[in-house]
């Protein structure tokens, strides 16, 4: 039986069909639905639609199914459509007809919504947080190692000194950068689509700044049909911030890759962490960061599995976006294990030491002598030339023990204090406890 | 002959194949290659690597070729392997010499970066104004026709009444959205990398500081691998901006084709801005609408060129870099036509008035009949129930005259005052008058 | 316990990570898997590498268990990593020692590779068939509906006369062309990889000719590089032709959704098969071919996230390539259900008659005018140029009532024999009875 | 002045942003579409559209304008919107009226489709061409090396022995692979859309199949609204082609990029085809090779990019598909540029010899000896425990001289007669034969 239903249901194979992955998916929304049914009921008791005792009996009955839900005793009944079905219709069945009015001045649409913006707000909370715990271990990582020299790669080709310290650091500051995208798909996911209905508003009198204040949130979609336009735009800036945090742990697990090949053997783990073959007893594989590298990749690929979705469609909800789900529900999962992953294994890890004092690396240190030269008072371009054909004599011998960089953000002066100073700046932004707060405010009131 | 060459050079067919776009690209990046080799130049003298007659010499020489290029006297010559070189040249052409002390310190990878960084900000600067442009039409609009009611669609169905008020506010609210997320790529364009010369950093006591004052960024990458990396991240931070952008015009244009046709013929253009048939005598057709409709889906496909160039590389410069100008360049210009056109065509756009006083449009109104009943007292899903009884026996008759929509965002109370001001408020953070202050500075210097 | 575990196993962290979706797409591969293992026994006696009772023995143990899956009474066990090691596993718990001889001569790598090779022939299969029956509603709709003469848009606007016919038969020639793309795919799904062990062959004498016959693949992929190497291109050809017939269900579904429309209103499905609204009870929502819609986008999505897994990869096995299968499985499934969906649908489908005779219509029949006058003698352009002119001054009145049109493949002349004729030659094409009687042979052999 | 206007012009905005990159697409479209208009006058003759005389004066004219385009006199004038109104223009100009008879019976649509179609097709076969040139050298060069053994890698990590020979063998196979994904592509493109019109045919009694057997075709698209679809998809499953061969080449260049690096060092290529760097003189950059994986990338982006210009849009031209060009066209160059750089440099290959005699690479030999054991009696599952054991204890000591693999593609028989018999057969279905007879009959027409 259907919300919408007049006399008779659709087909079972048109059911089946449409209803795809959401009774999975509605489980995960299932919280934040009963939060804004909250929310909306006490608006509507303000606005004179429901009646104080009705609201009192609604806030009732809707705090019972949250802590349900916590509690993992809520399900969605065989035959019921949806979430919101679900939860309605426990209203009705305990508390009567009062139930029935809750669904007053919202459709499916804007409630949906607003179940996704809250529960993605969540999700970003949980991708902040170990986006958080991994800098603080490559920051760790990158003080520790920061006397360690290791040859840096142009072109995959020996290019010029550089340093755990360094390389460790990339990352760190990489993910401040990343958590700014995250902050901007975070700020879209937390604007109030409430009150939009199906996407043109209510001609019932709705106070839709009292429900953007009741569920923490920043600001409203103040536009009806923007609001709407919200889904699908909101999963597409929140594709795009995973993808961004992917980035940097893919390069990450692909310099890994290539750092445990025997060849650089620059790093190593615990076996235990390593697989093995069928076939070759030798074989110590790297298989987790290689799954990094490639869960990463599948989630660099949902910006566009999203934009599929969405193009060339006209203003108004469309059923093709109930796959949106599909697509970015999985990909925040994902990308918390890959978070945490990295940072379980970085954990780990054991670095060869010494690298640069072999020979086989000299060239490496062609750029050290040429600017000595310069400083010395030789022209740039002279230097240059002169290092490359004493290079070509095999004449070329430099001091390979160490090397002395000092300007900001070099092997010698790592800044990873400033690092770190970005990171607390841009989690900082994120203002979660406000939002914390608000929630817990609405779940304590007793009217 | 090449900065980098020895004795012979390469062959003419790597040569025509690794260069490839380049020239055209060159071009572009030759004034923000200039001043960064002013503020450059000017930082090496503060550290003792030039005189200051070497610096006085150099900056003359510098702004000589900055002009030539405003003027458009500069090209690239026959031989000459890229911007960076020519400028080079000239200098040691003319000055002799100094010409070759101002690659000290930097490589050409920190170079092009800088060039880029620049580049991208003069763009995205532009971007914002005929955004701007672009929203104040639709806010225009949107006042104008406020009163002009359309039905809204569900599923591509006849759903609510809606007005040409709310559909042009609805755009220029998702600009504002889409602002946010450009300004998040800005963020990342407007950090200096200069300094980290191969990705590496280097020997010279370089004051990456002061550059980064010299040419107004609001920041540096400190890291310098990080540095390094913010090649092909900036990139692709900013194709996820330019395709949030173009999501909000390839809504827009998808609903003026759909609308522009004759079932519907909501709105229509003059004859001059359609086009006609080589066979059929009465086409007017939506040609622009429908190529900003394939451009914008051009554009949201360039996060993912950029991304299929990224994925897998470990860390440090690849060649295959180059090829992200030729993803965002075209891009960047493509979005500015697609929202300078968008501008221009709404400029002339003719509405249908009093769409929705026709029977056709009769269902359109249950929902407001349905809560006129909710309002007089009738729980919500009964009276969703009578009305679908009443319009199942055809005696459903509502008044079509006009609907009386009050909340936030609704047809009654568009908020775009409130609209206008966040639109204010992101156009602020670019923060572009320092940056123009910082770059005017810059060329006023006279050692 | 792993196959490949000589002491201690990895730390749950890690086999919970990197075992992912297996389990699930395990059971799907199976029987395959047990196929394999069938051919690659009686392989390995022919060489010598097994006795003849060992072969006995292991056909009889291999048999039992694909009547198991067969009657779903297979399952990987807790702490088995995958199906191969569950199937060893069961082999020698049952039947000792020869259980351990299996794997001579294989590695994991080509045991799934052919795995995964014959369950991609078994799915495509299915595909073909369920595109077939579509094809077969397709002509007798077009056939039923040849005089029914609709609307033909251009640019989305009234173009010219076309008739039902014409659509419904446009779909079935597409999928035509669309089952030469997927038998394209087939080819490569048909050779057999096995004997290429690791990726780089094996010393023992394998006789991989032998299992080609014995699989009834057609071919193998001759060099065990490339063998390995079609891990990764196979599901990249799967996915452009899954793309391809994709893309005719999406415009089928796009075409649908505006036809349903109430401005067109061309054609419309019995209530059962539409969904309602929430709030708008005059609702009839086309949430079918909404969702074919998108479910054909989600699928036109993944030859890029295949490409992402794929690209830049050094030549050998990559864990990453496990992912593979959380792109391609779910494909096979949701297109088939898009296509037994499209043909479920399209059955019940009801179309308005005599849409052209209403004068709305009338300037579609303005080339047939243009075409008169030329068959009357007037130069076309110059014809062209009279009948805009007459649109102009309101003084065209065209005959409504049909069109001539008798060329090949136009509303009078449809060419569906012709059309069906190219559709059996397709079919025929994959020879899916030769494979049926290899493998059924295989079933068959009592050694 | 455009065919399609009446009286007044659009503006000039309009035709800036309209036109777009078409000027210059269209001199590459101009001979195909002389061949395509000769074609179409021989037919309209026939079914008694134009007088013999007329015919006879027309083709004259085409003729000489199709030798003006391959001497390079042709041009687009200013003023004249394409190619098609040019060649109209220029016959009316030099032979008066009749050039006016010419667009009888066909529309631009199916006018700029034929011509595409046989641009595909003529470009089709460069590219064909030059994957049998290199289809050579990798062959040539497997033979060359095949006992040059070298390691071959899982996960990247040292696996089992490889060979040169293998290694190149693998990739000629692959390009057997890929091109019958080509030929699936070229079928497509093989198909006559002429006669379709704007998508929903004509009026005049056409005579398609005469038009499809003189411009060399394999079949025609019978349904017209079919041909009409298959501009997009034809260019989708060229893409998908493109995306094949490019897959084949990106692995062959991420091999080398990492096989030049030094700790590989297995490969090299003479000074002069690599390319050094600005500040490190001792740079020797596989630039090359970066890029070929580079633009392989781009690409592999193809598909994506023209499956958004394609997706959810309803049946019928619309004038988003002139976009196509812009991804295609530049697609198809840049392939063919990178299978012919790639042949170019792989002339040049120089190869390390005795790689793997070295004892960093003994436990490549593991399975070796594996098998041996097995060979001599014991269980796989025991020898390979023996084996892991002796490692492990480092009392492992392999004979590293040779291997002894005899099976099918394996390193002691690789199978490159029976992968050149691929080749063949390949390339002889593409029957470029039979086309150029075609046309080069039809330029010899004289009435």
């Amino acid at each position: 039986m259907k919300l919408w239903q007049k006399k008779t249901g659709s087909k079972k194979e048109v059911e089946n069909f449409t209803i795809g992955r959401d009774p999975e998916f509605d489980l995960i929304l299932a919280p934040f639905d009963v939060l804004g049914s909250m929310a909306h009921a006490i608006m509507l008791e303000k606005i004179g639609l429901l009646s104080s005792e009705d609201l009192r009996v609604l806030l009732k009955g809707l705090k019972e199914i949250y802590f349900e839900i916590e509690k993992g005793q809520f399900k969605i009944e065989k035959g019921v459509e949806d979430v919101h079905s679900q939860i309605e219709f426990l209203l009705t069945q305990r508390y009567g007809e009062v139930g029935k009015k809750l669904h007053s001045g919202r459709s499916r649409n804007d409630q949906v919504l607003v179940d996704l913006k809250l529960y993605y707000r969540a999700a970003i909370r949980e991708l902040v947080e170990a986006s958080q715990e991994l800098f603080e271990v490559l920051i760790e990582l990158s003080e520790k190692h920061k006397n360690n020299l290791m040859p840096g790669y142009t072109h995959t080709q020996l290019a010029m000194p550089s340093s755990f310290g360094l390389w460790f650091g990339s990352f760190a500051e990489g993910l401040t950068e990343d958590l700014a995208l995250l902050e901007a798909a975070y700020r879209l996911s937390n604007k109030n689509p409430l009150g939009s209905a199906a996407g043109y508003g209510s001609s019932f009198p709705l106070n839709r700044t009292m429900t953007t204040e009741l569920l923490g949130f920043d600001d409203l979609h103040h536009n009806v049909i923007n609001a709407q336009n919200s889904r699908g735009k909101t999963e597409k800036t929140l594709a795009f911030a995973l993808s961004g945090i992917s980035g940097t742990l893919n390069k990450l697990a692909a310099d890994v890759c290539i750092f445990m090949n025997q060849h650089f053997a620059f790093i190593s783990f615990p076996d235990d962490l390593t697989t093995g073959s069928s076939i070759m007893p030798h074989k110590k594989n790297p298989d987790v960061f290689e799954l990094i590298r490639a869960k990463t990749n599948q989630i660099q690929g949902i910006p566009n599995t999203v934009t599929l979705l969405l193009t060339n469609m006209t203003t108004g909800y469309h059923r093709d976006l109930q796959l949106l789900k599909e697509a970015i529900f999985p990909g925040l999962d994902s990308l918390l294990d890959c978070l945490k992953m990295t940072t379980f294994m970085l954990k780990e890890i054991k670095i060869k030491e010494n690298i640069l004092s072999d020979s086989f690396y000299k060239h490496v240190f062609s750029v050290e002598v040429v600017n000595q030269l310069v400083l010395e008072g030789m022209p740039f371009r002279d230097a240059y030339k002169k290092v490359g054909l004493d290079i070509d004599s095999d004449i070329f011998s430099p001091d390979q023990s160490h090397v002395n960089h000092v300007h900001e953000g070099s092997i010698g002066n790592l800044c990873n204090k400033e690092i770190s100073d970005k990171m607390k700046k841009v989690i900082d932004s994120f203002k979660f406890q406000k939002i914390e707060k608000s929630l817990n405010a609405l779940l304590d009131i007793n009217p």
